[in-house]
């Protein structure tokens, strides 16, 4: 059998299905409850009948995270306090069950899949790692192109690739997880080109760096914009200032429409990605939820450029996919209700007058 | 064994956990992620410890979730398009398990408690439900108190008993619902007589009213609150323009904090019961989270004079408890971090330099 690639998921993602959708807007007026009462929960319900193309939709559990990995070249401009060994000790951490995302994921009934498609060191096999390099770490975005158009395409596949792998494995909804030290500057990068900002409008703390350290990664993303010049599309944009963990996520979430599955975006770097996969594939859109506003300026950039509204808004700004995660509970609940609760008509509640 | 009142909750109510809550705070800042990168989770998490009086904190599972159902004389003024019979026929949903509420608890592994504490039609006995009414529902509030001083110290305890009572048989959360068409009329009442806030301010559309039955729900506020005069202490509040509903909520929030168990406040009802809580007992204040923001303007009238952020902002409207329940998992998740996650030293991670 031929791997499932980019290019195949983008030929297969389909659009949401107005039958259900109308079928489900219908039954929502008909249940115990004020018409609109449960505001952004009946919204969710409408989306995943549509997503699934039944009413009631299906449970989206089990959820499937990815947490794809990479490193960044743009480390050496000194635009994070952390050291690049980090993104490799963090891997470990995942791969042993130790970092939030794994007990965010525990708590919900989630798995976690970590994916080596970009770390600069050597990766020992390990149970619930994929081992799916494309190169070690990219290069200096503030400088030269970060990757190839064939690293690109190679990340995308892998992208596409995981998701259909979990999906195939019964994965009923996806989570979008990430971690690469500096990928915040790529993201910024990224943000800013393909939402036509300035990058002091996107470039925000990462991880939490100090005034200094902030001037010059503003510094950095206006470098690395000057070198990519304008309108790029999302090809582009990743393999001049992207990051092969941002390209991966980007193939992630065509692949997960490809699948018809609900897709949880995470933060400002699963933001960036989604930029990416709406400027190559914008039916993709419509299959996926934003998980939560990161405290990062990048990412209130992309729910804005993107007309998203946020399940969560709690002031994180950890990334590995910890907001989205936190936020399946609440999108379980919006095909519960429409499964589960009883009507006027079947619990013989009166209808107001 | 003598029965748990609402003056036996007050005066066992404690302080929070300084030490516990220290211990809680340095943690966080060992776990391996940014510190702060949490958000609100951290915050949370403090708090569970200071409330627990333990680092970690145990994990707020499972939830109980008390929906306290009252009718209102209030409706004789034409304040909902609602008839009055519902609220015994949506108790009859509730305990047949179709209601909103009954979905959410089932997902988060939540018991559903109904208790009547002022329904104005005899319910039978069935399974879940708690009959402890105090009276057939209450005066009209525009005209004349809503009820004795005598009723409201009535279903004050009814609320304390009952959430002692949840916890004795094993909750580690509870959850704040209630029932009762007319109860947003007196919800805004409690709201702008403890505030200071004016009727129009804090008078919203409800279950989904027009605009004149706005303007004539405002005007019967303002009769009530003239009624009342300035400055009332909770229990004043209570009997003049208040619920049986409202005041068991108060006495079951006061109940949980004595018990040291974390409370979770619905939407406006809830909330004007928060705030006679914190007229009658401010100490409780510190057990409870704000589960979301309702689109009601009471409800951010609370939220402000309390100064509490709440969990999740959905645009939800139903009350039950639906809204709290919808934001245990972040509770839970508040708690499981600070005892699941690896730190800086356990994991082999590099901090920052």
């Amino acid at each position: 059998m031929s791997p499932f690639t980019f290019v195949d998921a983008v030929a297969s993602v389909g659009t949401l299905d107005a039958g259900a959708e109308r079928a489900a807007i219908a039954h929502h007026d008909r249940l115990t409850k004020p018409r609109g009462a449960l505001g952004l929960l009946e919204t969710i319900g409408i989306r995943l009948a549509a997503i699934a193309g039944a009413m009631p939709p299906p449970v989206p559990t089990p959820a499937a995270i990815a947490v794809f990995a990479g490193d960044h070249g743009v480390l050496a401009q000194g635009v994070t306090p952390w050291p690049q060994e980090v993104t490799a000790q963090m891997v470990a951490n995942f791969v042993a069950g130790g970092a939030a995302i794994n007990v965010l994921s525990r708590q919900m009934g989630a798995t976690v899949t970590v994916v080596d498609v970009g770390v600069i060191t050597d990766l020992d096999d390990a149970h619930g790692l994929l081992r799916r390099k494309v190169r070690r770490g990219t290069a200096d975005l503030s400088v030269e192109p970060a990757m190839t158009i064939d690293d690109v395409e190679r990340a995308l596949d892998v992208g596409a690739e995981v998701a259909a792998g979990l999906v195939d494995r019964g994965a009923r909804a996806l989570v979008t997880g990430e971690m690469g030290i500096g990928n915040s500057t790529a993201a910024a990068a990224i943000i800013a080109a393909l939402t036509g900002r300035t990058a002091s409008e996107v470039t925000g703390r990462g991880t939490g760096i100090d005034d200094a350290m902030l001037a010059r990664k503003v510094a950095v993303v206006e470098r690395a914009l000057d070198r990519l010049g304008p309108e790029p599309d999302g090809r582009t944009a990743l393999a001049e200032v992207g990051g092969l963990e941002i390209a991966a996520l980007a193939g992630f979430i065509v692949g997960g429409a490809a699948r018809r599955i609900p897709i949880m975006i995470d933060g400002v770097i699963a933001g960036a990605a989604l930029l990416v996969a709406a400027s190559l594939c914008p039916q993709a859109l419509a299959f996926t939820f934003a998980g939560h506003r990161s405290t990062e300026p990048g990412a209130t950039a992309v729910l804005e450029h993107l007309g998203q509204e946020p399940l969560l808004d709690l002031g994180m700004r950890l990334g590995e996919g910890s907001g989205a995660c936190l936020a399946l509970p609440i999108l379980e609940a919006g095909a519960r209700v429409l499964a589960e609760m009883a009507t006027f008509d079947s619990a013989g509640v009166a209808d107001k007058t």
